[in-house]
């Protein structure tokens, strides 16, 4: 199932190289204003072009094909759409015999008895985060007052990313990063003990992107080498701030009304120019191997504006749930 | 909602001070061999009794309410019930006005106008997790011949963890630490790719353990620090054997076949002997503090067995789905 | 699974001759007042004693187990429970070899690869309605100034009760009927288009209850027989009341602000004192066969505080998804 | 919320004067084999050009977005668009103040403040059954040994449909009509007790179909005027074998391996072209109303499909469940 959300329910199609790929949006209340132009900026953000992403670039052009009329949703589920109109379907040929290491190729295979779609990665491409960050804009309105902003803090373990990247393109070898994420504005009581807290379902969709591999909420890993004495945040007023943040703005699962923060690990790109080693089911041995296809050197340039887009459809879910 | 799962269903209920607590699973198949006795060892293991556990001990003695008949399954909802038979309701008066630092009471307090059950912590007390580990017991019945097991690597950032202990006891202020969790003998192809990810989902079931505030899969964090060649794991035959396991046995949401690894972090308890400082709502000032009841001084020696626990639950939903 | 609603979420467990019956509500929203006798009076109704129906007899006394504290819901999950003291399991062991026709008896044994808990009908059991009513108690209480009011207005094709169960006991055979449902009060908007129309989420509550097999919503299958200049209901005011209501309250699958109103037809019970026959398995025969066990000759009698029960908790998920 | 199902979950989306309408198709496994002059048949039935029919034709050509690759499934979700390519909005401006007798105009208006696209129903158009059917070939798909078939067997109260649909006609006004529906070769043991009962499933996605107002499974209200010993359909075999279908071959919620058998009230159209009253806003009064716009005089001849489609659906979703 490709779906996410109980009342704000975002479900994504398509495929990396397919005609179109896209998102439906179920339970957007009505009267949300909206334009496609609206989506332009953090589709922008997320778009390939600076050093260390993919030369393949999309012009990424969304087209609303239902659920908003007069530039407003109508409360029916909105489908956004978007071309790909970029794509080079020969690069994929060898990925049948040589799946690429790190890659969901193997066991996309496996999974679907050799049925999927393997060009390009097919459903399963970083491709189609285009369509969680529409569905982020979306979610961003109905959250109005509430501010979500995600950066990449370091990468390939440098806090100072452009050196990160020169680095990168000199050694010819992906590098990944950790993306911080702050949301403010959030009242208190979003989220529920145990299966629905706020940690769950945010962590929840994070992991949806690619590449994600791990997630700290407020002192994280941090925190095991503290002392109860140490982590625990003073409440100072009637209204809960607290003296410190080590709970990333969430006690008990539930958001305690101060600013949310949580990390995102992002692994290095699978996609390396580097030679790598991989079984070739043709030959029957382990075979050098080389990717081919346009790919990103450091795909967490662009993953910041995801986090955000998922961390919205989250937060909006959960409120739309009270 | 307080429920997790789409085909293996498990929906928790009660609170700390309550008659009882218990677990509805819905949707195990009929025919699998169960008594209350097969659930002993694991409740076992989450029980208080060592070092630096709580001095509440409850029996934790399973009742099956319904779904079990000559020792199986019958196909019908599973409804197991613990009785609270070691409470002390007087301890708690004081938190309606003095919310604990790092605990839920004060949200939960704004959350439902009041109306919680705030004695204990309520619905969202530890106590809850006894519930899960029963259902997480079934769990595992269904992955027959896959082995989950998570230990205790770390507690207040050593790894030795009796002397973490003692020193803990020593200073009088609670700790908390990291589990690490390994399954093997889980097949390729269990999980989708974006929202129902193997780490979307067992990351959702992770963070509704109380005081888990990270998670991390294979590399993790430190593949941050890793570039794409060192990060890859080359496949070695025709099955999917990686030489190194970097991904934690997960490529592109779905299992790939080598083991499963993962780290939980744990938060320090919250219940510090230690003296701290809340808002008082009846003074209307910030007053020091100490917390009154039974408390763990290292949750994290009662958490492995509930790790296992909730992984299981959540394997067996995503097996279940295929 | 059995379970039913996205957001006021209803689960019932157990089995006809285990030791409890009972039903989780979670989703309800803290701080409406209940107390185990508010569910006593449709307990009541729902219960047997009058002619017609059967002589076991249970005391149906409600325990609540979580989520009410101080006479109010908490917002954490509700668990109900009632024992069941007056079961004679002995009753039913020649099920096993002869499926009493009608019931879910081999169809049960079948699925569940003879699993199952046949005593009494085990998990489908008509007892389980009483976990139903007690849903729909708390239902009611969030649906305030909706009324919901369900009455038998047929039974065995007489609209004279009292004179066909008359003649159902001295024929010595079961009957059905028909039971009429009314909702006022509902605004107007409860619904969606399509899937979750008003009639979709109605019509699968009722069929939830046992004996039912059919649904007419208005004018229903009288409709089929009319022209639209006399089945369309003018609108005579602006806030939507029509002059007729042969749409039942219902347009497009969405509330138009007048009294929702269906009919319900309910079978005669499967358990009549008659001879019928049936496949014995032990002789590899079709056989005469008598019924056991204690049943009511006219079941409809006690489904009409079904029927509303399950209302309810349609109409209160519905109201509270929006 | 627009989708239906839990692990074969179909979702719709469009508006009946927007650029396309479509469906996504999410759990469906890889490898069914599909093109899309597969979907052409069942189109077609649904297609209006009959007398009697809308002079409002489509050309219905389904255009795969996704899911689907070498003519096969692929595992991942399935998107199919259809284009609106014969919409006339103009016909629609009078709606809004004058809202159609029978038709959601008046409450959609009010649901979604005004913002709903009103142009031709706008997402609660009969059109959007298009969708519903494409989704119901791939269910059928799954369904291989499954055979369903749907009938008018009605219209207007006449079996001879040909000479209703003359009288309608020459009447000028539209009819309804009763659609009978049978599957055969379904297993036994599909199903569950209470909420997901075979009549409980289907009866939700048969309701989502516009103008249904009724359903009941085999002998259904006419079982309201029998006895139990009349009605109980005696088992003659070891595989479960009825001498007479009463039940409709459900019993307890669960197939029992016979005929299943449903009928479905279809009302008469809300467009009549005979000349109707609505409350008009602008006016402030009752007035005379004609429906403009291109109608079916009996949309129960293109409901038989779309039964069979929904149907279709809701079992290949039990199914995949068990």
């Amino acid at each position: 199932m490709n779906s996410f959300g109980k009342i704000f329910r975002v479900s994504i199609f398509g495929e990396s190289h397919g005609k179109w790929v896209g998102v439906t949006i179920d339970g957007c209340p009505a009267g949300v204003p909206i334009t496609e132009t609206d989506l332009l900026p953090d589709l922008g953000r997320r778009k390939a072009g600076a050093a260390g992403t993919t030369p393949r670039k999309e012009s990424d052009i969304p087209t609303f094909v239902s659920g908003v009329f007069n530039n407003h949703t109508t409360g029916a589920p909105i489908t956004i759409i978007f071309e790909n109109n970029n794509t080079r379907s020969a690069d994929y040929n060898a990925i049948r015999n040589t799946p690429r290491p790190g890659h969901a190729d193997f066991v996309l295979q496996k999974k679907h008895n050799g049925f999927n779609d393997y060009r390009g990665g097919g459903h399963s491409s970083g491709r189609l985060t285009v369509a969680l960050v529409a569905a982020g804009v979306i979610a961003k309105k109905l959250l109005n007052e509430v501010k979500i902003e995600a950066t990449l803090s370091e990468a390939g373990g440098n806090s100072d990313i452009e050196e990160a990247i020169e680095q990168a393109i000199e050694k010819q070898d992906s590098i990944g990063g950790i993306v911080s994420c702050r949301v403010s504005g959030l009242q208190i009581g979003v989220g529920e003990p145990f299966f629905d807290s706020v940690e769950s379902v945010i962590s929840h969709a994070i992991f949806s992107i690619p590449a994600v591999k791990g997630i700290e909420f407020g002192a994280g890993f941090a925190a095991t080498r503290m002392t109860g004495s140490q982590h625990n945040d003073a409440i100072t007023n009637a209204e809960g701030a607290t003296q410190t943040n080590n709970a990333g703005g969430i006690n008990g699962g539930i958001s305690n009304g101060n600013e949310i923060y949580f990390r995102v690990a992002v692994k290095p790109t699978s996609s390396t120019p580097q030679t790598q080693h991989t079984w070739n089911s043709e030959s029957g041995t382990v075979a050098p191997f080389t990717v081919k296809g346009r790919h990103d050197l450091c795909i967490a340039l662009r993953v910041p504006v995801v986090v955000e887009s998922v961390t919205a459809i989250a937060l909006a879910d959960l409120q739309l749930r009270r």
